[in-house]
């Protein structure tokens, strides 16, 4: 009994072969194609040396050669570790060296903090970058991308067990460091045929590709869908409304994946002049989407209906969804999916009954779940003791069953769509000198929903304007988490235990 | 990350409680009956001191109790021994021992074999006997069936790994004593699922199962196709041409699965003022069915399709299929299923290129493959030699993918140093307007190795000479091929499926 998640890309290239599969631009990749390329580079990548279960880091915005890389790394049986390509220098560092990539993949834009990261290591890994179309600039020392693929070996797929880890997935989870959230073979091609079926993707189905891939939601519901139902996907590598329309007027999208902050945009944004009419369903998930902005934007586009799912990096994005315009629960995240079972629990993991005033923690059992933190055990134990994952978002089930998040968690801030976990920008804050304490917040904001905030307090006698420390902040984590608004108070309020409350500086 | 094949009946369950799962004669069970059942029989077997892998053997027909039991043990985490209920009393010992079983659940009918099959053990096992409707017989020292689900405990379905073992299925195989074939949650899950797509079963559909579903054609073509897609099912204890008729007819029956003598059979019977039109696909498998049987029995069922697959115990049922009507090619297999990989390859491994004239082994390697003989690491290592699981079975492949089984490896024929196919003869001899069924087998020869003999029965009525038959096939098969030796017996041994059993003829 062997499975390898690439067996996905190999069944639908050889039912259509000459089908295209991604759009960049002009630019096509048809599903023979990007078999016959991630053949190669999974030859090349084991041609390094590289064995079934070493870890390859992908630093790519959503260009083609995400998918080449991708269905590479699964094929010659290794694991895929998708990079944030806006991480700083040590963050790379911290990423690769947790992970223990033996490669990475980046590029040409991100060389700069990329190959700092990679210098800090104790054994620096050979580099490939993807260039920039018609550049011929590369940093020295590092490889081009073309060697991974030009080889002219090509490698089958490498047949696994579905326990296999395919994907190790960077996640802060609620407390610490990031966790890689160790993804199997079984979990994913699990997650994005349940997922697929609940807004019935077919292969006449064409995704807009804007969410970033190297994200869950984006690699899960919109890469694994795609493929797995032999669709095709258009990628847009940066949000923008514009370029979002005119992708679906080009090329006649029929799904839109995105965060509700894209649904802002687009509802904002100028359609005058547009057929958009292919449009046929909008996914949304990451952050509750407000009834408005789902009025507007079926009123914008006819034919069309938003249905909201939630999913965490562990849980290989989808966990729960609203399966239709007639079933669907506005401000709910709906009901779990085929095979996973959600719990509401209390502090003592008590199952609590239905209704609004039970508002407990998420807990979630299933095919979706990941196997566990790599390397982190007791990380991993905690987060599923009682054989549940523990997700620490706050829920509650009513009584037709859909389900409602509450708080998405406790401290954590949502900008943008991207998780941004206070404590991690906190510690920055923490090791600037004249910090005394540190509380990162998130505050309302129009356009991103939240916006990352901090209050400080400085050491007696130490002096720093909000200016400094923002600037501070910005050299030392990705451009997403740095806090735009800085308040430095004489003293930050405190509960009996020293701990600072959080909820009294909202 | 967990999974437990159980999740199809309670989801099913879940969406559909009240739904019939299963009738037989005047009985119904429900979906929600089913799950409650068996979660009694899982809290049953679990308080009898079993543990996660613990094997139950399990001897009885197609009755309702089959599913209680099968998804009793599937959702304790335990493992399900189906065996023959037509066991001898050392076969049931050797099953018994061989397996590990910690329990026995046998049918009245066989309860003197089983019983004595059980003493024969160094520890016998408790028996639970599943009484004929009314009966209170029962031999001393076993136990009613009816306190494995009488317990006021229920349980709930226990999260395991997807390679978890489920099902330990007793197959032959090509050589010595029989060997447990360890089918998994996954690769059962997997396989019902894709069969089911193949033939686009779906929630109204109505199956019959008169296949045995101790057999992996009928559990996992069947019984789990049914669960899976939330279908009901009729069972039919025992085949007859005309119970399996009634059923159609009183449940408006829309798929029929079988092997070829139940087609023959079938094709035979008076349909005469019944109105079976609900029939839209016939499943074949087990054996090749001949072109003029699908010619007759969609004449006889208007609006019927026979669709023909390939599969084996260890391949958890389905390998390959003939997908519709319209791409069938009769007398072929059909091609590989989703996710599946077939090789036809010579006696040293390499794969043979496509033609007729390059017959080989066919090999498999995918999903749908068992993880090995239970307790025969040689076994399974023979078996899977170079990564691909050797079925024994030879074939080609034609210049367009699809698959034709020339016949067994083990039945192959070599007569004077030529390779003779029994099936290609057996098929001449079909055509025969007085035979009724055919077998050819190859008998010690002392000049030529082996010669060809065949052996068969007339159809009623029919009449014909061994020389008139051994005439008609020296007129159509090449001279070193056609029978020097035609036996007429009235009828030819079967296994449970319906398969005609050379070993014994021979």
């Amino acid at each position: 009994m062997s499975f390898n998640l690439a067996t996905m890309l190999r069944e639908s290239a050889t039912a259509n072969p000459d089908k295209p599969l991604c759009h960049l631009d002009d630019f096509t990749f048809t599903y023979r194609q990007v078999d016959e390329i991630s053949g190669r580079v999974a030859a090349s990548l084991l041609a390094l040396g590289l064995e079934r279960g070493d870890k390859v880091a992908v630093q790519l915005p959503n260009v083609p050669q995400f998918l080449f890389t991708y269905f590479g790394i699964l094929k010659a049986g290794l694991v895929m570790v998708p990079l944030n390509p806006l991480l700083k220098a040590p963050e790379v560092a911290y990423h690769l060296d947790d992970s223990d990539a033996r490669v990475l993949v980046t590029f040409e834009l991100f060389t700069a903090e990329a190959c700092k990261g990679v210098a800090q290591l104790e054994t620096p890994v050979p580099t490939y970058v993807v260039p920039l179309p018609g550049s011929q600039e590369r940093p020295e020392g590092t490889r081009h991308y073309d060697e991974l693929y030009a080889a002219a070996d090509t490698r089958d797929i490498v047949p696994l067990s579905p326990d296999d880890t395919a994907v190790l997935l960077y996640t802060s989870g609620t407390t610490g460091k990031p966790k890689g959230a160790e993804l199997t073979h079984f979990q994913l091609f699990m997650n994005c045929t349940v997922a697929g079926e609940l807004f019935e993707f077919r292969d006449d189905d064409i995704g807009v590709a804007v969410l970033p891939l190297f994200h869950v939601f984006g690699l899960s519901s919109v890469l694994n869908v795609v493929v797995r139902f032999a669709g095709t996907m258009v990628l847009v590598p940066r949000f923008d409304a514009s370029a979002v329309l005119d992708a679906i007027e080009k090329h006649r999208c029929t799904i839109f994946s995105g965060v509700p902050t894209m649904y802002f945009a687009l509802n904002a944004a100028d359609v005058s002049g547009r057929d958009l009419s292919s449009l046929r369903v909008g996914v949304s998930g990451g952050a509750a989407i407000p009834g408005e902005v789902i009025r507007a934007f079926e009123e914008k586009f006819p034919g069309c209906v938003i249905l909201e799912g939630y999913g965490l990096s562990e849980s290989a994005s989808t966990t729960t969804f609203n399966v239709s315009a007639e079933q669907r629960k506005v401000l709910s995240i709906g009901k779990p999916i085929w095979g996973v079972e959600v719990r509401i629990v209390d502090d003592i993991d008590r199952e609590l009954p239905s209704g609004p005033e039970h508002v407990g923690e998420i807990v979630i059992r299933g095919h979706n779940i990941m196997k566990g933190y790599y390397k982190k055990p007791e990380a991993t134990a905690e987060a599923f003791r009682g054989g549940w994952f523990h997700t620490g978002d706050l829920a509650y089930r009513d009584s037709d069953g859909y389900l409602f998040i509450v708080d998405r968690k406790k401290d954590l801030i949502i900008r943008g769509g991207f998780n941004v976990y206070p404590r991690e920008i906190e510690e920055v804050l923490y090791a600037h000198p004249a910090v005394n304490e540190a509380a990162v917040i998130g505050r309302v904001d129009e356009k991103l929903g939240e916006e990352v905030m901090a209050i400080v307090s400085l050491k007696p006698g130490a002096t720093a304007t909000p200016e400094e420390i923002i600037e501070y902040a910005k050299e030392r984590v990705a451009a997403y988490k740095y806090p735009r608004e800085v308040r430095i108070v004489p003293e930050l309020p405190k509960g009996p235990t020293g701990k600072i409350l959080k909820k009294e500086l909202r």
